[in-house]
C-alpha cells in the first residue's frame, strides 16, 4: 500500500496507561489509531506489586492485571498493540511520518506516551527486589511501609522531598548520599533536618541489596573512609535521576532540559499535530491516574482538532 | 475548639472523582484534608448507566458502584465526605476560610473540584430518562448508539462538534435547533454538511421527550410555522450550554467568561493556595479519567506546595 493510501488519524507511541486511555478514547470516537509499543505494553506499570491509589480500582490488584485490562478494554474499540519501536520522526505541515524499526506510518498526529525510566543504581540485589521493597517513587509505595525504616538514595530535590513525604508515613528514613552536601534548596534541606525522624548517612552509597523475597538490608560503604556496614531496613527508595524515553523527538517539540516535554493543559506540544501524554510530559505527576487523565486528555484534543481547528492555530507557547 | 488550633492542609470542594481521587492521595500522603460535599459524593457520575471508557475499569458498571469505590478507597486513607455546603471563601496571605451551610473551616489549601452542570432543556421526559437516552455528553454515550438514529440539540460550537463526531459512530444524527443559522466556526459547519448521515431541523424545538424506560422519540414543533411533528429517535444529546459551579470563588480566582476556573499543567490558579480539578476547570476535556488525573494532579502539587516552597512563587500565568 502507498503511503497515500494509508494516513492513519493517530500514531500512540507507547502502551502504558497513558497510551492505552488514548487507544480507548481514539478508538471509540471512530478515529484510525495505530498504537506502537516495543514490549506488551504496562510500562512501568508492569512492575507494581500492589496497586491500591488508582481510583475506581481495589482490592489491590497488581500492576500487570490492570495494565492488562486498560490493554483488552483498547482493543475492544479495536486499537491493538503493535510491536514496534520508533527510530524517528518525520515533519511536513501536512503529515508525520513515523520511522520505525519494521516498518514506516503515515499519520495526522502523533501521540508521544512512551514515558520515563528511573535510573537505577545499578548494584547487585536491585533489579531482583524492584517491586518488593526496592522502589523509585515514594508516593506510589510510601503507604505499605507503615511503621517500618526505609531507605532514600540521593541528594537532589527529588530525593529530599521524598525523604520529608516518607517521614509522615514510615516509622523512621535514612537518606543516604554520595557527597557531605545536599543539592536540594534550602528550605527543602530545612524540612528534612526539622524531622525528627530522618537522619543522614553522609559520604556512603549502597553497594549491595540484601533479602531473599523482601528487602532486608543494605549493604554500605563509606567513600571517604572505606568503611563498610549494614542498615537494616525493609525499602529501600532510588531518587537518583528519571530520563524520559523522548529521543525520537528531539528537534521536533519543546522539552526541558532533561529531556520532558513541555505541553499545555490540553497535552499539545509546539507542533500542532504532536501531543504528549504520561510521563514523559514536564510537569507531570507519574502516577496511573495522571497518565490516564494525560491519554484520555490528548485524545479528546486530537480528537477536536482533526475535527474543527486549522492545525496552525493551537499551541499557546508557555 | 478555636481556628488556629484547627487549621487543614487543604479543604476539598466537591466529592465527585477529581475530589475523591484527591481525598485518596492528600489522606494516603498523610495530609489533615477536608472533602465537602453538598450530596454523598459521586456528582456526576451517578447519572451514568455504564461506564465503559474508564481505563481500568471493565464489565462495564454503573457510575453509582464506580464513585462507590473510590469513595470507599478515600475513606480507608482518612479522608470521608463531609456533608456541607461552601458559600464563600476568606483568604489572607496565611490562610483561607471556607464559610460553608453548617460549619467554617481554616485551611492551608484548597482544591475547587464542585464540577459543572450541563443545562437541561427542562422538558417533560428528560429528566425521567436521563442515562436512558438522554445524554450531555457523546464522548461518553455516542458508543452507545451504534446503528441508530440520534437527535442532537443545540447550535453552538459544542453541539456541532459533537454532532460530527456522533455522526462518525451511530447510523443518522438529526441537529435540532432554535434558529435558522449555528453560532459553531465556519470549518466546524462545513464538516457538518459534509457528512450524509447528518441533517438539521431549523427553528425547531423539543417539546416534549417520549419512551418509557427508553427514548422511543420527540415531539418536535417548529417554531416559525407552530406545526408539530414527531421524531423517531433512540437517543437525544443535548448541548446548549454547561455552567461550573464555581461562584464561590468569583473574585478569588481567574476564570474564563464562562466562570471555568484558569489553572496552569499543574492545577494551580493565580492564588499560591488554590487549585482547581475536573469539570470546574478550562479546558477540561470533562471525562472521569481526567477528572481523576487532574485530582491527582493537585493533590501532588498541593502536597509539594506545603512542603517546599513558598506560596508566593508558584503559579505561571498563561
Amino acid at each position: 500500500m502507498s503511503q497515500a493510501e494509508n494516513i492513519h488519524d493517530v500514531v500512540i507511541v507507547g502502551g502504558g496507561p497513558a497510551g492505552l486511555a488514548a487507544g480507548i478514547y481514539t478508538g471509540r470516537g471512530g478515529l484510525d489509531a495505530v498504537l506502537l509499543d516495543m514490549m506488551g505494553g504496562g510500562g512501568q506499570v508492569n512492575t507494581i506489586d500492589r496497586v491500591e491509589n488508582y481510583p475506581g480500582v481495589v482490592d489491590p490488584e497488581s500492576g500487570i492485571e490492570l495494565a492488562d485490562i486498560m490493554r483488552k478494554q483498547s482493543e475492544s474499540f479495536g486499537v491493538a498493540i503493535t510491536f514496534d519501536e520508533v527510530k524517528k520522526i518525520e515533519t511536513t505541515d501536512e503529515l508525520l511520518t513515523v520511522n520505525c524499526t519494521s516498518e514506516n506510518y503515515s499519520a495526522k498526529t502523533l501521540l508521544a506516551a512512551s514515558g520515563a525510566s528511573h535510573r537505577p543504581l545499578g548494584v547487585p540485589g536491585e533489579g531482583r527486589l524492584t517491586g518488593r521493597g526496592v522502589s523509585y517513587c515514594a508516593t506510589c509505595d510510601g503507604a505499605f511501609f507503615r511503621g517500618q525504616h526505609v531507605a532514600v538514595v540521593g541528594g537532589g530535590s527529588s530525593a529530599v522531598m521524598e525523604a520529608v513525604y516518607l517521614s509522615r508515613i514510615v516509622e523512621r528514613v535514612t537518606l543516604i548520599h554520595r557527597r557531605d552536601s545536599l543539592r536540594a534548596e534550602k528550605i527543602q534541606q530545612d524540612r528534612l533536618f526539622a524531622a525528627d525522624n530522618i537522619e543522614v548517612l553522609w559520604d556512603c552509597a549502597v553497594e549491595e541489596v540484601l533479602g531473599n523475597n523482601e528487602v532486608s538490608g543494605l549493604k554500605i560503604k563509606n567513600l571517604k573512609t572505606g568503611d563498610p556496614s549494614q542498615l537494616d531496613v525493609t525499602g529501600m527508595f532510588v531518587f537518583i535521576g528519571l530520563i524520559p524515553n523522548s529521543t525520537f523527538l528531539k528537534g521536533v517539540v519543546e522539552m526541558d532540559d532533561f529531556g520532558f516535554i513541555k505541553t499545555d493543559t490540553r497535552m499539545r506540544t509546539i507542533n500542532p499535530r504532536i501531543f504528549a501524554a504520561g510521563d514523559i510530559r514536564q510537569d507531570s505527576a507519574r502516577q496511573i491516574g495522571t497518565a490516564v487523565g494525560d491519554g484520555i486528555t490528548a485524545a479528546v484534543n486530537i480528537q477536536e482538532m482533526l475535527d474543527t481547528v486549522t492545525p496552525d492555530r493551537q499551541y499557546v507557547k508557555s
